[in-house]
């Protein structure tokens, strides 16, 4: 196989995840069993808390059966009801249990705000610590270190005395070459300390925390089992490194790894309840909401963050789920708010007030904003996923840490000489997106003021550009270079990286530039026949921070395709209808662009880079290809391994187990008219085999396994004891007959989270069809090469 | 059976729906032809429009087949791109063709807006007219006749001269007790006439128009067909038919009823596109997204109308239909503002702003006005259900023009003595929502100022009530009875109505009378513990406008059980995320108080009591049924109807297509061994019948008809002609095992949206189930008697 599975991630996943994923006839095995591979895996924290799974649990690194796991709630809940009419008690723990899921909701809500809040604060400390401390009180930031002083005047204030740059601090001098060396040095090594830390922190004790985190949700959320993912280790190394991960400076942000955060807050309260804990389709609703919350925390916009969910995360999304992820999204942003990391009051992390509405004619500059995202949108993703191949398949993935370092140097270095590179990105977003007000004393506010001008502050008409506005143009021509260079190789380094923020400050540059350019045309040539009808001279016609937000949401919208949950957040973001037509505009725009480069975002292609079997409700199958086409086995193959309901041994059926790795074997009527009567579990049969072994006398290796419902007639006395199996038999298996559209059966696969299903030609069993099967022949009809990028 | 089918809009489903629905056994047949039932629906005058269905196609009141419109649609594509690649024109069209669903949801934008402005500046000025007449221009409504005249100062306006009382411009006195009189009889006349219009328009033109609409669409989306109820005649008396009802004065919205208009629309513009127009599964898609745009229309809120029509209305709503619903409602929210029925700019029906926070215990009374919305929810339910029901059975469902008049006349009577019962309802509502404001002229602001405040006008502490406001307290609690009673009769007349309005309303007078009591209690006694923290004298801490629009939520929730969609339509009226808590917890206090008395919200109640044959997503099946205890034949019935591969002469099957109204007809290999090879739909075998026998030489009654691969051989050469039928088999029908549990099938029928399902043990045949069934089996394990209240 050309392409190797992720080589520092899933080194476990490696040799497992070709053989065991489903029922793969002629896969490649390792012979390794489960406790041997787990010993591989001792650097994972998150594995010694978890307990050897139990039968009817899944092993690590495979599929689970949705329709299996919804009859097992329905028995647990049936089960309940019953007892509730026994007594009081009893009644009083089924409303306990009929409110759980609430309650697991509150607890992931209050959790998730908190980490968040926690986030935000020592990010902001640790990234003014790069620069300068705070005498007055050491972990103060920047901002609370000039606030809480005692200075009485505004201008004291903003010297700030308290506040000392590393240079003042040791040489006492603040300006000069000297000293700018002295702090640059300390940028960069502060940089390289706080990476540094992430990387080690995360390769010792929780390598599942590096990356966004968002794909291996999307494939977990679909049915897959990666154990340890979310677990408590992988928790607490998050939140930790992430801090350190965004205040190091690198080009990364934080919105992806919240939403893992909140997932692993979910996983660590669904085990508080056994009806999650136990269930793993139920787990996976509370996952669901858990990536709300964690969306809604990190922007502050709650119905943003469920349409995230919705849209872009999860699989399996029923009401119930929808009414519980909008109140843990709620109670997280309130609980967020309650802590108030950004001083402000505010829920939402960039908050924008434009004070002149747009007109028909921007659109222009809107949808040209839209085509750049998508073209942003389209480059990133062939440019990371073309990366992160190489870093597969060279030496490089053996370096994880060198990596980190040299890329953090390489940014620190970068980013100090321009101040819109140096300071964190959120706070460049921040000031991309604000109008300028009259008392704004930023560069990119230097406008020529009209002496005789005496109009309320807020109503500000357009000005010449000053030279501040022309040399900030300047760099952040160079900032945007920077930051689509950087970010290309900064995102899925082992430490925990988002790439919401880095997009967005790409397009919030894009759009801060575009957004001057037209102003300074509506100013300078407000004769033009396109200016003439709604920007006459002194009107305050163009609001180059409304490109910012429409050039940002177009650079998201083109590296993650989202579309309505995108425009929701940028509406919470303004709380104005006014700006959704721009903003929709430029969305559906670059959606367009980059679907024109390729179908997936850089979630999906991430989940193809590293062959998760996940089967994306988007992609449409349109072949024509039927069931018989993709079932196991094929004409060349041995034919299938099947039980026959009275005629196997003992021997037989331990032989069958030792010889193959299927997760579970078809029961037939008989060879000869291989009428399908059920379907049993490989696990199942084991352990039956083993028990019976061990405490029914009389059953040995010629002892006939019957899956028959009446009692075997016994024919001579001398004959071993059988052995009835019933019980494990699955009689109800999913089937198709072999002139099944292939359509339908991905249908039903999707909808249905089918594992398997078994096919069938007038009652006779012809083979089978598992999920992996499915991915392999979707892929083959994408003219990939299923064998080399789908399947390692 | 004891409870017949809605007399006036069913007639023609009486006597079909039981028989066609499905392939049911043992039903009852009247033996009427098709075409003889259209001759019954004669005053349907879309009938006369819609072409007799295609062979292909479904015919009226049954279940669509999801799976294979999908398939069917996917074939249309693979057709297009196969001939994209032929020639440059066939490239264009099939680029045509994939923005045909854009351009669709652009019409339908744009026509929804348009539509709804009209309905709302025609229902502005026939509400005004029933009590006066503007002399400047007869066509204005009151608020623009008052404010074109050429009065130069505010105080001559609001005297408004040009607008006149039906009194004064009949006698020439505005005052006195005959002017009274004058103007009280006019007022219920012109109720009478606006009321007696619509239901006669209703009875004559279009019948479906009739109702809220939303169950039957909530039952089409659900992939039923009821021809001719999104049709063009109903879409024109609708509207025209809402703007009397509405006007009327009678307790009903536009709200329900704008969502049918919608969905009108979409239809209409379905039919443009052949893609649309001949796939029943994409027409639903296309609808999906009309219904979102209704709601957008209705209350200005385009998010929340995607939300109401995936939370309330849709059934099949993949991501696709999320982007585009979302467009179509931004689309129609922009057009309606472009109309500007208002007058204000504004898209929201009910703008708000309201200046103070809310604070921690004020969530009490938020959670009590939860409970009342609950009980108010139950008790609508109940009560118009109840009354619905009678209307079925009695005397009274003959009468429809009789009933609308009485209940107009009682509304009319009782709502003019009383000034919050006179104006429209919406009004009343805005008023409720609204602070009030130092320059606040209405009688609930009329509290006593203190002389000497000179605060700004925005933020003025809470005083004591004045009369003005006690006064208006009395009147509010006689219009919250009158409203309560009077609109557990209206809903279900035969005139559009929809019940977003009234609930609101119920929900908004009890919120602000508890508002009132609580901002008093909390003035006079700001010493108790409760009022200590956070209302000192002289702050404004009360806004009673907050608790109208807190109650207004619960008793739309109470009633619809709407949750997500509910709170993010309030945000959308307020556009602030402040308060989404108390709206949240009132919202979820009422669904949980409502539930407590039953599941169903107020279009599933309607949708049983209509017995739609609707798949309820959300109701769980815990029950531990086998598909062996639903399948039909049941054991004292006579054997499944089947065909064999090679056995069965043309004679024989026309007897069972005579004999039988099954919808299609197993195939099996033979009798005795009754393996299933196939399904064949009766409406193709029909068909294929006839043509064989005006087209094929040789095919007589005692042909043989095959099914098999292989060419029959002919024995003997005087032998008929066989009839090679292999083409119009389904070759991959849906089957389960019999051991398989309901729970299963439920969820098989109503993820995948089949028809029906056959039953097999080890590859035998044993029986069919439908959908018919499916539901039948529900209601009997909710302990229903279902053929009395499910299915006529």
């Amino acid at each position: 196989s050309s392409v190797s599975l992720d080589p520092y991630l899933l080194t476990i996943a490696n040799n497992k995840i070709n053989r065991i994923l489903s029922l793969c006839p002629g896969a490649s095995s390792t012979g390794a069993t489960p406790s041997e591979e787990m010993n591989g895996t001792g650097n994972l924290m998150d594995f010694l808390d978890e307990p050897f799974p139990d039968v009817g649990t899944y092993e690590d690194f495979h599929t689970i059966d949705w329709l299996r796991e919804k009859s097992r709630d329905t028995d647990r809940h049936r089960k309940i009801t019953t007892k509730s009419k026994e007594s009081y008690w009893e009644l009083i723990k089924s409303l306990l249990d009929a409110w759980s899921g609430w309650v697991v909701m509150l607890l992931i809500g209050m959790l998730t705000g908190t980490l968040a809040g926690v986030i935000d604060l020592a990010v902001d400390w640790m990234t003014d610590l790069k620069e300068g401390v705070c005498l007055s009180a050491l972990y103060y930031s920047r901002e609370q270190c000039c606030w809480t002083s005692n200075e009485t005047t505004f201008e004291d204030r903003d010297k700030c005395p308290q506040w000392q740059k590393w240079a003042e601090l040791m040489t006492g001098h603040s300006e000069g070459a000297g000293a700018y060396v002295l702090n640059y040095f300390l940028y960069v090594l502060w940089a390289l300390l706080f990476s540094f830390l992430a990387v080690s922190l995360v390769r010792v004790f929780a390598p599942y925390a590096c990356g966004s985190g968002i794909p291996e949700i999307k494939t977990i959320l679909s049915g897959f089992i990666i154990r340890g993912y979310l677990g408590k280790w992988t928790l607490l190394i998050k939140t930790v490194t992430l801090v350190l991960a965004v205040s190091s400076g690198l080009s990364l942000g934080k919105e992806g790894p919240l939403v893992h955060v909140a997932c692993c807050c979910g996983n660590l309260f669904c085990s508080l309840f056994s009806k999650y804990s136990k269930n793993e389709g139920k787990r996976r609703e509370v996952l669901s909401a858990a990536a709300a919350a964690g969306v809604s925390v990190a922007f502050g916009a709650p119905i943003g963050g469920v349409l995230f969910s919705l849209e872009e995360v999860s699989y399996y999304f029923p009401l119930k789920t929808l009414w519980r992820s909008f109140f843990a999204a709620l109670v997280a942003a309130f609980t967020l708010r309650a802590i108030n990391p950004f001083g402000n009051s505010r829920l939402v992390l960039f908050y924008v007030e434009y004070h002149t509405p747009w007109y028909m004619a921007e659109l222009v500059p809107f949808i040209l904003l839209g085509v750049f995202g998508g073209l942003w949108g389209a480059l990133f993703i062939r440019g990371n996923i073309a990366w992160c191949r190489r870093r597969k398949t060279t030496l490089l993935g053996k370096y994880p840490v060198l990596e980190v370092i040299v890329i953090t140097g390489i940014t620190a270095v970068l980013a100090f000489p321009n101040p819109y590179t140096r300071r964190s990105t959120s706070e460049l977003i921040s000031e991309l997106f604000n109008d300028c007000g009259a008392l704004e004393s930023s560069q990119l506010c230097d406008y020529v003021n009209n002496p005789n001008m005496s109009r309320p502050v807020d109503d500000i008409p357009d000005r010449p550009a000053g030279p501040g506005v022309y040399s900030a143009l300047w760099q952040l021509a160079l900032a945007l270079i920077f930051k689509i260079v950087i970010t290309i190789f900064t995102f899925g380094m082992k430490i925990p990286s988002g790439l919401f923020i880095p997009s967005m400050a790409v397009g919030a540059i894009a759009g801060r530039i575009v957004g001057i350019a037209v102003e300074q045309m509506a100013y300078h040539h407000h004769d033009w026949i396109i200016f003439k009808n709604w920007c006459r001279p002194g009107a305050d016609c163009v609001t180059p921070g409304l490109y910012a937000m429409v050039g940002a949401a177009a650079c998201l919208g083109g590296v993650t395709r989202m579309t309505v949950s995108l425009v929701v957040i940028m509406f919470e973001l303004t709380g104005g209808l006014e700006y959704i037509v721009p903003l929709m505009a430029a969305a559906v725009t670059s959606k367009w662009v980059a679907d024109a480069f390729g179908k997936e975002g850089i979630y999906e292609s991430h989940i193809q880079l590293n062959g998760y079997p996940y089967l994306d409700v988007r992609d449409e199958f349109t072949h024509r290809t039927l069931a018989t086409d993709v079932m196991r086995p094929r004409r060349s193959e041995p034919p299938l391994a099947v039980l026959t309901q009275d005629s196997t041994t003992v021997e037989d059926v331990e032989t069958l187990i030792k010889d193959t790795d299927y997760n579970g074997f078809p029961v037939v009527v008989s060879r000869e008219s291989e009428r399908l009567i059920g379907f049993v579990q490989r696990r199942e049969l084991t352990v039956a085999i083993k028990t019976a072994r061990q405490k029914q006398d009389g059953v040995v290796s010629s002892s006939v396994v019957y899956f028959t419902e009446d009692n075997p007639q016994v024919a001579e006395a001398c004959d071993p004891q059988p052995l009835k199996l019933r019980r494990i038999l699955n009689l109800s298996p999913f089937t198709v007959t072999d002139h099944t559209p292939m359509e339908t059966v991905v249908d039903i696969f999707r909808k249905l989270g089918l594992r398997q299903c078994l096919v069938t030609r007038s009652g006779r069993l012809l083979g089978i069809i598992t999920k992996k099967d499915v991915l392999r022949h979707m892929a083959q009809m994408m003219n990939q090469d299923p064998e080399s990028i789908m399947f390692n």
